[in-house]
C-alpha cells in the first residue's frame, strides 16, 4: 500500500482532522480534531479505514505498516517518557475500533496493552498501587483471551465467581494482591488449556494481535448484521485508535464519565451526563455501580459539579468549545487522572425529535449556527412524530410483534376485528385498534372510529397504511407473523392468542406493537417548532400541499400550512354513511340513464362537500381527481351484505352476483379504473365536473371568491385519451356556464401514474395544464410490483440490497425516478406553461424530496401530518443544492 | 384552391398515373395508367381527394372548379362528337367515388348523366333503340332521385313493381316504350310531390349534382362506419371519376362483366370471372340474371370464350398487359359495345391466402416479378391460415356470437365446460369443443383433448389464447355476449341456449362461432408455400425461433422452419398428470428441505423433458425460462380438488387452505413470481438448473453434442436482482459440473418484461449474456392494462382510437416501443456481446415485426404456428427499409 496507514495525534503533532472521517473512522478523526483545538486528549494514532479493507482482502496487514506501528509508539514512548520494551515503567496502550458511522457495542476494543510479567511491577511502583497494576494487568490478559485468542469469555468469569466464593469476596474490586495474582495465574492456565498460543509477554506482540483482532471484529456476525440492518456498506471498514492508556480506576481523584452537551431528551441547554469516581469506562457500562449526575441536581448529591467544580467548569467549557466548533450538539467521553481532564471521544449527539427542534433553534438564536445550518441539523424524518402522541420513555413492556411503522404515534386500544364493530364501540367511549388483514375502502368508518390500526399484510403504500397516515393514526402494517382468525375473534403469535376486546399498545413510529397498557404523552409542537417551519418556508424552492378530501384533514393540512390540495381524491366521498348506497345503485345499473339517475343523487353530497373544502381553502389551489378505483371497490363482498344490496335495489341477490363477477377483476391495479372508467361512462365525471361548478358558483353568490378548480384525470395512458376525456369534461363545463349564465376559471391535467403516461409526456403536455406525478401507482407498474402483496418478499429485498430502500418509501432512482426525470423535462419543453407536482406517498419521504428537488418540479403533495417534514426536506434539499 | 383539381385521361391526354392514387383514388389512378398503356378507356377526368377534403370542410365546391370541370366536359364533347348541351345527340356521363383503398358498395354513383326530356330522341336516334333510351333516362332518373335529391329508392321501386303488376310485365327489361315513358311519368310526379327541386333537365346542373353527392356520400353513414372498422382516416377523402358513358346494355353484340387475371380462390393462371351480355354492371350486381363465365367452362356452355373468341383474346391480353405492368393479379371490369372492349376499372385482386402464395411464386418463376417482390406481393397477416383447418366456403350458417378471433383455424365439435370432462369424453373418440369463461394452467390438459377452444372473457393475449395459438388450435375469446351457467351446464347468447354436448362450429380465424356442424377442409401447404419461405430466408435478418417446451410443439416448430427454441417456460412442464402432485407438495413445504424433498421427484421429469427437447434441437439454440408464475396460480381452487390434496398430503383441508390464503395475491401479475420466486426460494431453481444440465450430461454420454443451453431469468427488475440470481445459479451449476466431472457451456441472460428493466438496461447489460423481451407482460406494466381485464373497455379504446391497433396484437410504439427501442440500443452499447430477442406473442404480430426490424434486435420467438407468418414479415420488414 502506497497511501500513508497511520495519522497521529498528540499536542506535539497531529496529521489528521475531523473531515477525515471516511478515512480515520468517526473516533479517529474527532480525535485528531480535538488535538488540533489543543483540548487535553491522550497522544495516539489511527490506522486507516484502508488498511481494514486491505485486511479483509488479503487476511494480513500491509508490510508497510510494522514500520509506521514502530514510529509512531516510539513518539509516544518519548512524549511520556515511559517505555514500551516490556522491561520498565510501562507505556500502555488502548486499541478501540472506529468506523464511519457509529456501530456501539458491535466491535471489539481491547485495554492496558504493554503490561507483562516483567514491567508489572514497574508499573505498581509508578503508581504506588500493587493492587491496581495487578487489576490493570487482570483485564488485559481476560479482553486479550476473548478477543484476541477468541476463547470463550465465561471461562474467565468462572475463575473471578470461583474464587469470590472461595474467599468470600464480595465484588471484583475487593480483591487483594494475592487474589489477583491467583487469579492471573489461573488466566494463564486456562489459556494453556485451552488455547495453541499462551498469553504473550511482548508488548509489541500484543499491540499487532490486538490490531488484527479489531479489524477482524469488522466482520463478526453481530457487526454484519447491524451492517445489514443500518444499510452500512462492508466496503466502509473501520479505523483503529491506538491510544495512550488513562486510569480513571487510579484512585478517588480521578474517574470517567459521559456528557451531552444539551439534553439530548428536551435540549435544554445544560451540561447533561453522568461519572464515576475510581472508576474505567467499562464499569459505567457494566451498570454495577451507579454513576452520579455531572450537573447539580435537585434530588441526587455528589454531582461532579458539587464535588469537583473546577473540573466540572473545565468539562464545561470543553463542551462550549466544542459544540461552537462542530456546530453541534456533543456526546463526549472523558476520563479524570489525578484530577487531570483527559477526554476520548467526541461524536455528534443522538436526540429526540423534540430536542433536536429546539437545540437548532436555540443554537441558531444563540449564535452558533446560522438559519440555513440550523435547517440542516433536525432530522426532517423524524419530525413527524411530534404532530403525534408518543409512548413516554423507558416503560416496561412485552413485544406482541414488529413489522411495518406504516404511521407515526402511539395508540392503546382494545382490539376489534371488524370496521361495524369499531364504530360501535367506539360510539360507547372505547378506544378502538382496528385489527384487519388488511383494510379496504369499506373499513374507512372504522378506521376513523379507531386510535389506530394493525393489519397482517400488506406494504407502506398499502390501503391501510395510505389510508392512516392521512387520518394521522398510528398504524403498523405487515404483521405477517400474526395468524388472524376471524371466527373466533383472536389474533395470535405463536402462544399468544388475543381475544376482540384485548388491551394492545400500538407504537407506530417503529411499528411495534406490546400485549401492554403503556403510558402515552401528547404531541410536543412548540414554539421552536413553529419558527423552524417559517425558517423552512424562507429557503425551499418547491411548493408543499396536501392530500385531503375531508373537511378535518383539511383543516389539519391548512394548520401544518399546506399551500392548497395537491390531491383531493373524490372517490373517499363515496364511501362513507348515506352515499354508498347511490354509487352502487349507480353501479348496478345497466344503462346510462340507470346511472344518470342514481347519479342524481350523488352529486348533492358532492356539491356540498366541493363547497366545504373550497370555503376552507378560499384562493389557495386545489387538484381534484376524478374517480380513479375500479367500480368494484364499491361493492360488498360479505353475504350478508349482497343480500342487503339486493333487498334495497329491489334486485335479486343473483343479479348482484352477477354483477360482482362481471365486474371482478384479475389485477384490478391494471383493470378498468380511472379515465378509463370516465370514457366509458361519461356520465359519472360529468356528474362530477357539475359538482365542481354548482360548488363554486353557489359560493360564489354568497361572497366574491376567486376559486380556480385543477380537474385531474387519473390512469391516462396517452394524449389521445386525455384529448378524447377533456373535450366530454370542457362540453359539459360550457353547457353548465350556459345554464348558470357563469364564466368559470379551471385547469384541466393528468396523473402521470403509468410508465406509457411517462414515455408519452411530450404529447400529453399539449394536451394538459399541468402534471402530477402519481409515484405509487407509477412505483407498482414500473417496477411490477404490487403494494398488497410485496410484503412477502420486499423486505428480503431490502435486506438483501436488490433496493437500497423500500421503493415504496423512497422514489427507486434508477426507474421511477429515471421516468420521472425524463417525462417531466420533456413535458416542460413541449408546453412551458405546465405546472408539474407529485402527489404519491413518496412527496412526504425526506429522502425523495431530496431527489425530487433535482428535477423540474413546481410543488409536491403529501398527507397533513407529512407537511413539516416535507417543508423541512424541501428546505434542506434546497440548501444541499 | 391554388392546386390542380382534375386531372384528364383519354387517349388523346392523360394528366395523371397509377402513383398519384392518393391524390385521384384508386380507380381514378388506375384509369390514368391503363390510358398511358394505350388500353381502351372510354375518355374522363378525376377530381382529387383535396376537392372532397375542401367540401368536407367548407360544405361547398372550390371556386374554380366549375370552369376546370366545363374545360374537361367540352374536350370530352370533342373527344366524342356529342354534345353536352342537352339538345341534340347527348354525351352521356358517370359519377363515381374513389378513395385510396376500396370501400365496395359503401358510396354513391350516377350514370347516364346528361340526358333529358329534350335529347331523349335524339340518343334513341343515334342507337336506333327508343327502349334503351328510355331505360337510360329512367334509371338516370331513379338514381339522381335518390342519391342526389335524397328520396327513398323504394317509392322508384314501388312504380316499376305496381307497372308490372297492372301490365303484367315479368322483368325490368321487357318494358315496352310506352311503359317506360309511363314510369318515367310516374317517377317525375314522386319527385315533384316529395322533393322541393324537380329532376333537373340541365346537364351541367345534373353533373354538379351528382359531384357533390359523390363527396356527400364519403360522409354518410355506412362509409364513416366502414372507415372506423378498416382503420381508414376520414382525412383520406374520395377523389369523384366523370367518365364517358359506354353501353354494355345496347344490344346482343354488348355486354359487360369482371374477371381476375388469375384465380383469386387457388392462384392458377387463368382469366377468371364472369360476364353478361346485353347489360351493365349493375346487373350483373343485382343477380336477377345468371352471368356466364368468361373461360371455357367444364359443363357452363356459352363462355365468352367460346362465344366471342377475339373479345376473350382482346381481354386476355388486355389482362397480361395489366399483370405485368401492375406486377400484381388484377380484377378488372369491362364492358362491350357493340363488339368494342373497353377497361372500366382495374384494381389489386383480392385472393385467398392459398391463392396468394401460389400467385406469388408462379409470377417469380415466370419472370414477372423478382424474388422480393414476390415475397412483398403476399400478406403476413393470412398465410398462417394455411397451416390450420378451415371451413369450406359459402356454407350456410347461423351465428352464435363473434368475438376475438385468438387462434386460427376451424373445428367443430361437442361443448365440453370442464377440463376434466374435455379429457375424458375425447378419450370416447369424441370431438370437443371446451368453452370456459376463462382458462388457467389447470386447463391445459382439457385444451389438449379439445380441438378447439371459446372463452367469454379474456383478450388476444389471455391465457386461453397464448396456449391455443401455442398448440395451433382454434381459439375464440372474450365472447362477453355469452353467459356461461356452469351449474346448469349451459351457455347462452340471450334466447340461443347451448347445452353440454351440443356441438358447435368455431372459426378461430374470424372470431365466428356458429350453431350448426360446418364442413371443414384440410391444411394446404403448397410447394409454393415452402418455396416463399426459402426466398424469406434469404432476405431476412432477424432470426426466428419458437415458444415451445413440448415435444409436439417442437416438433411442429422444426417442421415450420424455427431456427431453434426462444422460449421454453418450463412451469408448463408441471402442470401436467404426475407432475403437478409434487409441485403442489413443493409450496405446501414450510421449509427448504420440504421444499427439496418435493423437487426432488420434480427433478426426474423435468431432466427428461429437457433431453427429449436438447435431442430434438440438436445444436440448435434453446432459452429456457426458469419458473415464471406465482405459486398459487399451480394450487387447486374447487373445494374436491382442495380436500384430494389434503388427503393426499397427509394435512387438514383447513391447512390447505391457510397456504391458499396465504399465498393469494390481489395482483398476481405483479406478484411473487419470477426471479422474486427464484431469490426467496433458491432450491427451485437450482433444481432446474440441475436438471438442465443432468439432460446435457445424459445426452452428451449417448452421443457427440453441443448444446449450450441459454438460461433465462424472468421479471427482473434491476442488475442487482439478476447479479444475485446468477450467483446462486452459476454456484450450483459449478457443483454439478464438479459432481459429474464436466465442464457445460451456457450463458445466462434474463426476461426484459418490467419497465424497470427497460430502464435499468445498461447496468443489467453487464450482468446478461442476452435480452428476452417479454412485450406481453411489459405491455401490461408500461400501459397499467390487464390482458385478463382489459376486454372490457380495449374494444372501445381501439374504435375510438385511443389506440391506432390493439396494444396486445402490436406493440404501441409510443410506449412500449419507445422502451424496447431505448433500452436495446443502451443494452448493446454497455455489452456489445449482447443478444437481444423478443418472445412475447408481439413477436408473431407482422406490424409489430416489422417494428422491431427496425431496432437493435437479433431473434424474434413466436408460437409455432406463426413461425411462416414471422418468417414472411421479417423478410418483407428488411425488404422495406
Amino acid at each position: 500500500m502506497k497511501n500513508k496507514l497511520i495519522f497521529e495525534f498528540s499536542k506535539e503533532h497531529t496529521d489528521g482532522d475531523a473531515s477525515m472521517i471516511n478515512l480515520l473512522g468517526g473516533k479517529g478523526a474527532n480525535l485528531a480534531e480535538m488535538s488540533n483545538l489543543g483540548i487535553s486528549v491522550p497522544p495516539g494514532f489511527t490506522i486507516t479505514t484502508e488498511v481494514c479493507n486491505h485486511f479483509m482482502e488479503h487476511n494480513e496487514l500491509p508490510d508497510s505498516l510494522d514500520g509506521e506501528i514502530n514510529d509512531a509508539v516510539n513518539k509516544l514512548v518519548q512524549y511520556s517518557g515511559l517505555s514500551f520494551d516490556g522491561k520498565s515503567n510501562p507505556l500502555l496502550l488502548s486499541v478501540r475500533s472506529g468506523g464511519r458511522i457509529s456501530m456501539p457495542g458491535m466491535m471489539d476494543s481491547i485495554l492496558n496493552i504493554g503490561l507483562n510479567d516483567v514491567n508489572l511491577s514497574h508499573l505498581a511502583e509508578h503508581f504506588n498501587d500493587e493492587r491496581f497494576a495487578l487489576d490493570s494487568y487482570r483485564r488485559l490478559i481476560q479482553m486479550y483471551s476473548n478477543v484476541v485468542l477468541g476463547l470463550d469469555y465465561s471461562r474467565f468469569e468462572a475463575v473471578i465467581e470461583n474464587k469470590k466464593r472461595i474467599d468470600n469476596v464480595s465484588s471484583d474490586k475487593d480483591f487483594n494482591p494475592d487474589q489477583l495474582n491467583w487469579i492471573i495465574d489461573a488466566y494463564k492456565n486456562t489459556i494453556e488449556r485451552f488455547s495453541e498460543t499462551p498469553f504473550p509477554q511482548d508488548p509489541k506482540e500484543q499491540l499487532t494481535g490486538a490490531i488484527k483482532a479489531v479489524f477482524s471484529s469488522w466482520l463478526n456476525t453481530r457487526a454484519v448484521n447491524y451492517r445489514k440492518f443500518n444499510g452500512i456498506p462492508d466496503e466502509w471498514g473501520t479505523g483503529a485508535t491506538i491510544q495512550t492508556m488513562v486510569f480513571g480506576n487510579l484512585n478517588n481523584n480521578s474517574g470517567t464519565g459521559v456528557a451531552f452537551t444539551r439534553n439530548p431528551s428536551d435540549g435544554k441547554k445544560e451540561l447533561f451526563g453522568e461519572y464515576l469516581l475510581n472508576a474505567q469506562g467499562e464499569d459505567v457500562v457494566a451498570g454495577i455501580r451507579t454513576p452520579k449526575p455531572i450537573s447539580k441536581h435537585k434530588t441526587v448529591k455528589e454531582s461532579l459539579q458539587d464535588t469537583f467544580p473546577d473540573i466540572y467548569n473545565e468539562i464545561s467549557n470543553i463542551a462550549k468549545t466544542l459544540e461552537s466548533h462542530f456546530k453541534e450538539v456533543q456526546d463526549i467521553e472523558f476520563t479524570i487522572q489525578d484530577q487531570k481532564v483527559y477526554l476520548l471521544q467526541t461524536r455528534k449527539a443522538k436526540r429526540t425529535a423534540q430536542a433536536s427542534v429546539n437545540i437548532a433553534i436555540d443554537m441558531e438564536s444563540e449564535g452558533v449556527v446560522t438559519k440555513e445550518e440550523a435547517i440542516m441539523m433536525v432530522d426532517a424524518d423524524t419530525i413527524t412524530d411530534l404532530l403525534h402522541p408518543q409512548f413516554v420513555q423507558n416503560q416496561d413492556k412485552e413485544l406482541f410483534t414488529k413489522a411495518l411503522n406504516a404511521s407515526p404515534g402511539a395508540a392503546v386500544g382494545e382490539i376489534v376485528f371488524d370496521a361495524d364493530k369499531a364504530e360501535e364501540e367506539a360510539e360507547k367511549g372505547k378506544k378502538i385498534i382496528l385489527v384487519r388483514d388488511e383494510t379496504s375502502p369499506e373499513d374507512i368508518h372504522g378506521m376513523y372510529s379507531s386510535v389506530g390500526i394493525l393489519t397482517t399484510k400488506g406494504g407502506m403504500t398499502s390501503h391501510a397504511a395510505v389510508v392512516a397516515r392521512g387520518m394521522g393514526k398510528p398504524c403498523v402494517v405487515g404483521a405477517e407473523k400474526l395468524t388472524l382468525n376471524f371466527d373466533e375473534k383472536t389474533i395470535s403469535n405463536g402462544d399468544i392468542v388475543l381475544s376482540e376486546g384485548d388491551v394492545i399498545s400500538l407504537d407506530g413510529s417503529l411499528g411495534e406493537v406490546y400485549i401492554d397498557v403503556l403510558e402515552v404523552e401528547p404531541p410536543s409542537m412548540s414554539e421552536s417548532f413553529g419558527k423552524l417551519m417559517e425558517y423552512c418556508d424562507e429557503y425551499r424552492k418547491l411548493s408543499i400541499r396536501a392530500n385531503a378530501e375531508t373537511e378535518l384533514d383539511t383543516i389539519k393540512a391548512l394548520e401544518f400550512g399546506a399551500e392548497g390540495i395537491g390531491l383531493c381524491r373524490t372517490e373517499h366521498m363515496f364511501f362513507e354513511g348515506e352515499r354508498i348506497m347511490p354509487m352502487r345503485e349507480m353501479i348496478m345499473a345497466d344503462s346510462p340513464n340507470g346511472r344518470k339517475r342514481a347519479l342524481s343523487k350523488l352529486i348533492e353530497f358532492q356539491t356540498k362537500d366541493f363547497e366545504t373544502l373550497f370555503n376552507l381553502l378560499k384562493d389557495k389551489p386545489i387538484t381534484v381527481r376524478l374517480l380513479d378505483p375500479p367500480m368494484h371497490e364499491f361493492l360488498p363482498k360479505s353475504d350478508i351484505e349482497i343480500s342487503n344490496l339486493a333487498k334495497e335495489s329491489g334486485v335479486t341477490t343473483g343479479y348482484v352476483g352477477e354483477i360482482l363477477l362481471k365486474l371482478s377483476e384479475s389485477n384490478p391495479m391494471l383493470g378498468h379504473r380511472g379515465v378509463r372508467l370516465g370514457l366509458i361512462y361519461p356520465e359519472i365525471y360529468e356528474m362530477q365536473v357539475e359538482a365542481i361548478f354548482r360548488a363554486v358558483h353557489n359560493l360564489s353568490q354568497k361572497e366574491k371568491t376567486s376559486i380556480n378548480p385543477e380537474i385531474m384525470v387519473p390512469l391516462v395512458m396517452n394524449a389521445n385519451e386525455l384529448r378524447q376525456m377533456k373535450d366530454i369534461l370542457t362540453t359539459k363545463i360550457k353547457e353548465i356556464e350556459s345554464e348558470l349564465n357563469a364564466k368559470f376559471s379551471y385547469t384541466i391535467g393528468t396523473m402521470i401514474e403509468l410508465p406509457s403516461a411517462a414515455l408519452n409526456s411530450e404529447s400529453i403536455a399539449l394536451e394538459a395544464d399541468f402534471f402530477s406525478y402519481g409515484t405509487n401507482d407509477l412505483t407498482q407498474t414500473t417496477l411490477g410490483l404490487s403494494r398488497d402483496d410485496a410484503a412477502r418478499f420486499l423486505g428480503e429485498y431490502v435486506e438483501r440490497k436488490v433496493f437500497s430502500t423500500d421503493p415504496f418509501v423512497s422514489i427507486d432512482p434508477s426507474s421511477v425516478g429515471k421516468l420521472v426525470e425524463m417525462s417531466s423535462n420533456n413535458g416542460k419543453k413541449a408546453n412551458n406553461e405546465l405546472k408539474i407536482g407529485v402527489c404519491g406517498e413518496h412527496a412526504g419521504d425526506p429522502n425523495s424530496i431530496f431527489y425530487l428537488n433535482t428535477l423540474n418540479i413546481d410543488y409536491i403533495s403529501c398527507s397533513p401530518f407529512r407537511i413539516p417534514a416535507a417543508k423541512l426536506a424541501a428546505a434542506q434539499a434546497q440548501l444541499n443544492k
